[in-house]
């Protein structure tokens, strides 16, 4: 938790983007959630719109800004004698309130009387809990008020959803500062699995090697570990095969802190420890897409034609491999051709969430005003879109898969039928995938890599760190 | 997940309990929570009564099981091509089906036709997505269907309840092979974590240490880590401290395997490597109670007469060290006094959950219908109090502990005035706590222990193993 006077601020900040509004601004934090039966919880983690507005680090609380008063105040409850047996001596809801800088506090019980017949500003909530809470609290149904994952929520408070991404976007140097270290957690995380690749290890025993560093000097995991021999499917939480030579191996995996900023990096590994050429080939490709990226990023381009930029790049090289037939590179790019082997888009902003504010909707959050969102596979999928600014912090992250699921499935739609080989294809259909991502804060005049040291990343860096290992 | 007949046969062995009721058993399987925004949802764990009677580890599943009909439904919607993308290729609902032996399928979709105007049995369901939807299916409010953690439900079906947790008190030889593969991987678990206890260290890195074996061979943590160097705060997740000499470290944790099976230990470790003679006597009189119940667990006795005994003896022993006046311990027992030194239960209940069944109600789940539950601190708190079974699986797990908060409460309120040596206890306020937990089979004519080894347990042995660590 930063001092009080970062939150405070952030909340002064808000409430001058809000000015002219009426009524309050209502904010819920997460309570436990069970994983088994009630009491057997997942490990806590606080709510992200909780976290940058007051940080504090505990279940249970909510708070209200008046808009009209200007009155702040935190809703809890103390505990009593029999919590303390279980819990030990817990700061009192006034300690919790000073700490972020609020000096009126109120129980639980006080928050309904207090919001009942006031309008009622909120931002969308994740958890189901809160979604009925707030609902109940609202008058509105649950899903009205619950992020239906990534599109956010129609009665959302439009002017604090605007407000909240404009100043969550740019991260302060106290934000950066901890980014970087979920970086340098993420790279040691990220060098224990690529040490712990062995042919005929189980995939689980790198994941357990990789997650407990992180669960010794963090949160955890900033997302569920992708750790695959099929790289090409791209939520594999699957890690059950043992490690096969000639292999791909994709690690996509994030740390987060203890104060809950986070990284998020992908390398992909030849199993053997060294690439096959036709492994290379494809390898250069998204390295180069990933390194053309990060010479493109400065503030004023469009994210978005970065992503365009690797597009028409991946073109070009695979109509070097014969993959894709001759032709204009920028046409097959419009075409949202590419889609077929990038199915996803070039990165998403980062912070005290993996994908900073998907909840608040991706739209929103992801793209300016006079960006419309593509309805193309690939293009579509980009979270990114938004002209860049200093202090955004963003993935880089390009890939190239064959999925033969889809590639027969525009095969039998006729999609690119003049464009894409797809006979050749078919000896790609036991490929894989390859990702590389890393962590970027864009500057005031480029970009800058994230945490204190790289992963190997070219082809003969991955080569030589494999054979150290 | 075991073969199709293990959960045909359980299904077959509740339907013929539920004779002559009408309508319908409702089950409904968990679906993914989320932990930060609704994307990046928690590690996936299914619901424990779902795997008890369907086995299927797969989110966004339904069944029914019509009583008057006899047939079976398994609900569920098929992936679609952009799912797989995701995904990878995923069984399909029919598949899935013929896995657990339901012959009949049907979409999410029709689950609400099916259910609407039929009289509906079910459990108490543990997470709040579910309550919602099952209220919604059955007219009730989500307060009526969730349990409230521990208590249960009110309108969960009676028998369909008795008849439940009397099949999942009785485990099967083949929920036995895996309670004991679950505490073999508990004991590995336990013996990194000995292992790391040094001067200095952070308690967060032996946490990480112990879970990367667990997440690298299981699904993870049974239930959120204990350890800390503060036993006298039972639920304390708090890992901030670095390793002080002539501490006690209490390591309450087990692991739950991919196939959900549990294991819960705990032990307790001089951080010095050697026990002070103060913590020598207390460790070695928890260590007796442990003894002592494990030696008198056999069919027909009742935990809570164990429970019992095992207060008496921390009386007699806190008698002799002068903590407790002279006097009858049993009248001492009846009045409740241990309760101050041993505030829980001697044992629960463990099998697919780490308290098995919780949800379901502690009472009904750990009381025999005889038995009326306490209102004691210490014997109120006890789990399971029912004569004991062959098949049983149970913790045996005592201690001792000096809570300040807790003694000074009871000294102002001059509770067992007479009795506890409210001076000289002050001379433990820093003393922590003690706790030692085996995991224990009943057998046909008394007990066995489960794990194939033995954690160090008594004074000595936990000593040399720390010397040769």
């Amino acid at each position: 938790m930063f001092k009080k006077e970062t939150y405070m601020a952030r909340r002064a900040s808000l409430m001058q983007k809000m000015r002219g509004e009426k009524g309050i601004m209502l904010f819920l934090g997460n309570v436990d959630s069970p994983a088994q039966y009630r009491d057997n919880a997942y490990k806590w983690r606080q709510d992200g719109t909780w976290l940058y507005y007051f940080g504090i680090d505990e279940p249970g609380l909510a708070a209200t800004i008046d808009l009209e008063s200007g009155e702040q105040v935190l809703y809890g409850n103390d505990l009593d004698l029999d919590d303390i047996i279980w819990t030990g001596p817990m700061p009192t809801v006034n300690e919790l309130a000073q700490s972020t800088g609020i000096s009126k506090t109120a129980p639980l019980c006080a928050l309904e009387p207090a919001v009942k017949g006031r309008q009622v500003h909120f931002l969308p909530v994740s958890r189901d809990y809160n979604a009925h809470l707030l609902a109940r609290l609202t008058g509105l149904e649950p899903a009205d008020v619950i992020s239906d994952g990534k599109k956010g929520c129609a009665h959302a408070s439009a002017k604090m959803l605007a407000a909240t991404i404009g100043m969550r976007l740019i991260k302060s140097q106290e934000e950066i500062d901890l980014i970087e270290k979920a970086c340098d957690l993420g790279y040691e995380m990220h060098s224990v699995a690529r040490k712990g690749i062995k042919i005929g290890k189980a995939e689980q025993l790198i994941v357990g090697e990789m997650e407990g560093i992180v669960l010794g000097k963090g949160w955890g995991m900033s997302f569920p570990t992708i750790l695959t021999q099929h790289g090409e499917i791209f939520h594999c939480h699957s890690h059950e095969l043992p490690i096969e030579p000639g292999k791909l191996m994709v690690i996509d995996a994030g740390a987060e802190l203890n104060e809950h900023y986070c990284s998020d990096f992908t390398r992909t590994y030849p199993t053997s420890g060294k690439f096959s050429p036709k492994q290379r080939d494809i390898y250069q490709t998204v390295y180069d897409c990933n390194a053309l990226a990060f010479s493109l990023i400065k503030p004023g381009i469009a994210y978005r034609d970065i992503h365009l930029a690797v597009n028409r790049l991946i073109i070009e090289r695979l109509q070097n491999l014969g993959l894709i037939l001759p032709g204009n590179p920028d046409d097959m790019v419009a075409e949202g051709l590419c889609g077929l082997f990038l199915p996803h888009g070039l990165g998403h902003n980062m912070g005290i969430e993996c994908h900073d504010m998907e909840d608040y909707g991706e739209n929103l959050v992801g793209y300016d005003p006079d960006q419309q969102r593509s309805g193309q596979l690939g293009l579509g999928g980009l979270r990114m879109a938004r002209r860049l600014k200093p202090g955004n912090v963003i993935t880089d992250e390009p890939g190239i898969y064959f999925i033969p699921a889809l590639i027969e499935q525009w095969k039998a739609d006729g999609i690119g039928k003049n464009a894409i080989n797809y006979p050749k294809l078919t000896e790609y259909y036991d490929f894989g995938g390859i990702r590389i991502e890393d962590d970027v804060l864009v500057t005031a005049d480029g970009a800058r890599l994230l945490g204190s040291r790289r992963l190997p990343a070219s082809p003969d860096e991955v080569e030589t760190a494999m054979a150290s290992d």
